[in-house]
């Protein structure tokens, strides 16, 4: 029975799920599950302010559905939207033989009372720039019966994951916190040093050496191996320098005292 | 007038130190400064606890100084032992045409009454593992003479260091606070995610790709332009979904607030 695959939302995953299936088809000559068509549904403004032309998408078979969609029997949709935008498409999705996938990582599988419901979590980060390389993102799955399993499965395998975990949405839920731990806060300390450089009139460009040794260390099995620093040593001397430089900006001072305590409690100075 | 250097102290700086002035050696069949001699000054414990012997050291023309220190006038002295340990040796170091220099971010230019005194601060981190790459250390100095400035630059540039910038005691500091945030914070985020997976029955190595694509994202000249998530967003609703998973926490959720809180501020959501 031929589907179709519906891509709802066209933001950074849309746009890499788009990339990876377009992939498969220019390897394979067909989309994945044998899908007779590829639509991305999406507002007209979100295409305008894109360099891709609609026309070229048209030589590949692509159609772009703006604001009239109508889902049929047999539809993959996948709700590449906003955490909070996924329940509004997931009620037009609940109609037996559709399959309503969403890729969030802190949003419970979701019941329906016809469709089918899947998840599809890559555990990566979508920063504008370069594509997406899939073959570099751990996906974790999860689905209401075992032929949406298999559905994930093979949609996976057309991607070229790195790899295929089922998992609940209690530890897709775990996974999310831990990756704005490893992602968002990594990526922040990085900028706030650049910014305190900067606003003591120094150059942020001085810290790029360590950032770039850092970038290095930070996929290490064991980081804490990594560590070096005044929190670690437990040279309070230091640590009281610093708090007393960071007197005047309470959030970075607040930060400073938050992460050297956990620091302090691991190595137990 | 010839010289000697000695090299005070044979932690993970004072090596890196040695590698450097070897390496130097190697390539010019001389010590920087034309130094007659180089003398690592330590306690017999450290050396022992090394694989490196010390008759291989010996063919080098280097010499081992156990606890039996004089300082001879002359004598370039680099004090890479712990911050609370400098001023010991700058003591001993007090003598007309002695010049010692120290390595630490936190610790001022020292006022010496007979000697000379300078500051070597290198602005990467020096952990244990493969041996430093000194052209890709950006050099801090301070002297309190043209002269002794002028040997500062001589030894920089027998590193091959990547760049080399005079900057006061002060300024200096606001660099190491910055590179506690740009090095040691981020490494211990990288971490916290690990334990916190680990912590909840889930694996750490998940975790991993996208701590290497972190990692590629890190020394941006923008690092605010990488960031994304929910504090990011905006999306109060996932924020207040993980403090909750942190409330047996209270130091992983003191941290995400704070971290949270930042990014808020700083993208005004």
């Amino acid at each position: 029975m031929m589907s179709r695959i519906l891509i709802w939302g066209y933001g950074r995953l849309g746009k890499a799920l788009l990339a990876g299936f377009i992939k498969y088809k220019q390897n394979t000559g067909q989309w994945p599950l044998k899908a007779s068509e590829l639509l991305i549904v999406t507002r007209k403004s979100q295409i305008n302010d894109e360099i891709i032309v609609e026309e070229q998408f048209k030589l590949l078979g692509l159609k772009f559905v703006y604001n009239d969609l109508s889902v049929e029997q047999n539809d993959v949709v996948f709700a590449s939207v906003p955490d909070e935008q996924i329940f509004e498409v997931a009620k037009l999705c609940d109609i037996p033989n559709v399959t309503l996938i969403h890729c969030s990582g802190s949003t419970p599988l979701i019941t329906m009372d016809f469709g089918n419901s899947g998840v599809f979590y890559p555990l990566q980060t979508f920063a504008e720039g370069p594509m997406v390389d899939w073959s570099s993102i751990p996906l974790f799955l999860e689905a209401n019966h075992p032929k949406t399993e298999q559905l994930l499965l093979n949609l996976s395998q057309s991607l070229g994951v790195f790899s295929t975990q089922f998992l609940p949405s209690e530890a897709r839920e775990t996974l999310h916190l831990s990756a704005v731990f490893a992602n968002n806060f990594t990526v922040v300390m990085a900028a706030a040093a650049q910014d305190f450089l900067i606003s003591k009139g120094l150059k942020g460009e001085w810290i790029q050496p360590i950032l770039k040794q850092t970038a290095c260390n930070l996929p290490d099995v064991n980081p804490w191996s990594r560590l070096t620093g005044p929190a670690k040593r437990g040279d309070f001397a230091t640590i009281n320098k610093h708090l007393k430089q960071l007197e005047n900006d309470p959030k970075l001072h607040a930060i400073y005292k938050s992460l050297s305590e956990y620091i302090q409690e691991r190595f137990q100075v």
